[in-house]
């Protein structure tokens, strides 16, 4: 069985700075760091492992000594490579556009010659990765964010109904709600045939959180526009550092800050979430008991059971007395992880 | 949330050989001897709680002191006590009829003065207590068994019934079968409301656990006799030493050591387990998940969780290899528990 907390741990995996785990790990990784017109020092983004490091490197050489008449050296190197601090810093060039253009140019090479796993799920879809001014400093390809160890976004949504009385009777539940639970589809390359959140997808640059849900909300379990606006109640963000396994396909060992905004939605005792894209395999309507059942035998997706235990949290389902004070914080910490590099701070998202 | 260890940790919270709560707690219990024609050692039988052990050495005195010129002396004492070893040697009257008379006027007199609380819970049903070469040495008046921390024996059944693949389907279950869970009567005075074995109740002197299981399986759950002996199977027992919380009712502390005959039955599918005595508020049938769910919160009444958490090792449903190598032979230690007083070996059984 896994513990609330060991479900935790499988996603906010990354070690905790001051153990002897987080100084072995960091002193193999590399930091990408970028500058922005408004600040005078390198700004960290993101964690590269060696493998990738070595491949940026040579892709940042190649395209410096490409430089041509045409296009005449500025004076001002593109990027900097420290060997003894591990870091590289690079798309330094003075636009978000031109920045990501020329993130975009080595991307597109590595995916062309297949030169990275998690490249081969290209998705045609850009991240973005802010600086501490909540400046947009560029876009990546969706797929190469966990190569680059940057901070991604998404959105988390737990829907649940009503229990009536003749079901709390006959389930013996404790609770008076149940939850809408999705299995992936098990074609799925990422965690296929795992338990998932009702609702929940990652955020594409120039959208908000809010706009994310609701088409999410349509697309994944044919929720209408009017009746998650009329009811969704948004909460605290959930952020933690999980390191990629073999389960999601890919590269392993990559490191994925996420912070993914949560809301959660009462359906009436009538409505019944439909499939709609492929994505998932079925609904299923739980009782807590019978959820929580699901995840300590380890079949949610890691991310999603730790959304769920904030949720459980949150709700009273778990209780401070009950885990044990100390236990209880551990535990909020791995749900509410401060990230070592900036965080975008989306506009118009409130708790309620 | 209770582990599966917590939970047999719980049950079996007498703490081992070896450890400082050990010797912590033994230097503050007595020990009950008896003696046997067969053997010339004390045989030990219980331990009893320091209270315990002084108003049995003010009985037995009283008894001593009382004895009349038409009942004289037969020049053995009927008891010793040795303060230095916390040891009372008692009930060493010459045959079993004898042994238990004596056993059940000291208790008649403590019901009769409300001296201890359990005994106001008296069943008039006499639990028996063996001796090394299995034979009965006395029998004691069941409410008073934790009083003198003697083995007692029991027998717990977990019924079960194929899952359709529509259910399978819909409910989402990774396994092939659903159990059937009764919730005790909120009303009973040990573990009100809480959740139980299908079947489930102690062996009584003279009976042997397999009509005890026939009898109880009719009581409990209205199961005809008929099915359950054509379908039943008997597995290894388990064993504990379990102490009494607040939640038993009655005095707190008290030592129980206890050997459960365990059963397995699957039920037709459309067979549905009915209530009788009053003992059993409602029937659930749940899939191991829901069953799971229940379980980690601490629903089920202790003893309950480790023959269910026994039941799910010996099914499959947890491995050792999830589990864990360690984990997994402390947590069958805890169901196997060597006990330290002789242990009955009924007739009649035999794992199928």
């Amino acid at each position: 069985m896994k513990s609330y907390l060991d479900l935790i741990k499988e996603c906010d995996a990354f070690p905790y700075p001051g153990t002897p785990e987080h100084n072995t790990l960091i002193s193999t990784l590399w930091t990408l760091t970028t500058t922005s017109p408004n600040h005078a020092d390198p700004i960290p983004v993101g964690y590269l492992l060696e493998p990738l490091a070595k491949k940026l490197i040579e892709a940042l050489t190649a395209t410096e000594s490409k430089n041509d008449p045409s296009n005449p050296p500025t004076g001002t190197p593109e990027f900097e490579i420290n060997t003894s601090t591990r870091t590289i810093k690079a798309f330094t060039q003075p636009t978000e556009s031109l920045r990501s253009a020329a993130v975009a140019k080595i991307l597109r090479t590595w995916g062309d010659h297949q030169t990275f796993s998690v490249l081969s799920g290209w998705r045609n879809e850009l991240y973005p990765i802010y600086g501490p001014n909540n400046e947009l400093l560029f876009t990546m390809e969706r797929s190469a964010s966990p190569l680059f160890g940057i901070n991604t976004y998404g959105v988390h949504m737990t829907c649940y109904t009503p229990i009536s009385d003749h079901e709390k009777t006959t389930s013996g539940s404790a609770f008076d709600f149940k939850l809408w639970i999705p299995r992936r589809s098990r074609t799925k390359q990422t965690y296929g045939g795992m338990l998932d959140n009702t609702v929940a997808g990652g955020i594409s640059s120039g959208e908000n959180p809010f706009e994310s849900i609701i088409r999410e909300a349509d697309e994944e379990a044919s929720l209408p526009s009017e009746l998650v606006r009329a009811n969704i109640q948004p909460k605290r963000t959930v952020s933690y550092i999980h390191v990629r396994t073999a389960a999601a396909g890919g590269e392993t060992g990559l490191i994925m800050p996420e912070i993914q905004y949560i809301y959660d939605l009462e359906l009436p005792n009538d409505f019944i979430p439909k499939i709609k894209d492929g994505e998932v395999e079925a609904f299923y309507c739980w009782t807590v008991e019978e959820t929580i059942g699901h995840l300590v035998r380890g079949a949610f997706k890691p991310n999603c059971a730790l959304c769920l235990v904030d949720f459980f949290m949150r709700r009273g389902v778990l209780t401070r007395v009950e885990e044990g004070e100390g236990q209880w914080e551990v535990m909020e910490r791995g749900c509410h992880r401060i990230l070592p590099f900036a965080v975008w701070a989306a506009s118009g998202e409130s708790e309620s």
